[in-house]
């Protein structure tokens, strides 16, 4: 089973990285990408002693996505599991 | 519309985050995760001057992620386009 688990900063909180690249796709003439946010993104290779039930993995991998992939402050994160 | 691009590291590159975060799964007690592998992720925000054709939009998204926001030599990108 695989996670896949995408972790952007909040809209709240300036994004340089997104807004370099922004800034570099304008200079170098591909038009119309009005924005960019960079995040991070994690796949999570998910053994025999994970949660087998998709339902509970989720859970799961919410949980650590929670705890362990996001800094609540600046961060917030979407994920799938993949059965 | 907007597009999502993931750049993960080719199988064939060592990925340090991913293994320093699998390694602080571990010691943190959180069960059953073999393997991470860390990658970026970018959202653009597309607008009315991008290509409004779903099927010309990938082409001209695939064009960014190629020839901007990946390093063809380590990395790989899959996209997608949200109509």
């Amino acid at each position: 089973m695989k996670a896949h688990v995408y972790v952007t900063l909040k809209r709240s909180v300036l994004d340089a990285q997104g807004q370099t690249v922004a800034g570099a796709l304008r200079r170098m003439n591909y038009k119309g990408v009005s924005d960019v946010r960079q995040g991070k993104y994690f796949q999570l290779t998910l053994d025999n002693s994970f949660s087998s039930d998709v339902k509970s993995a989720e859970a799961e991998v919410e949980r650590i996505a929670r705890e362990v992939l996001t800094n609540p402050v600046i961060e917030e994160f979407t994920y799938h599991v993949e059965a």
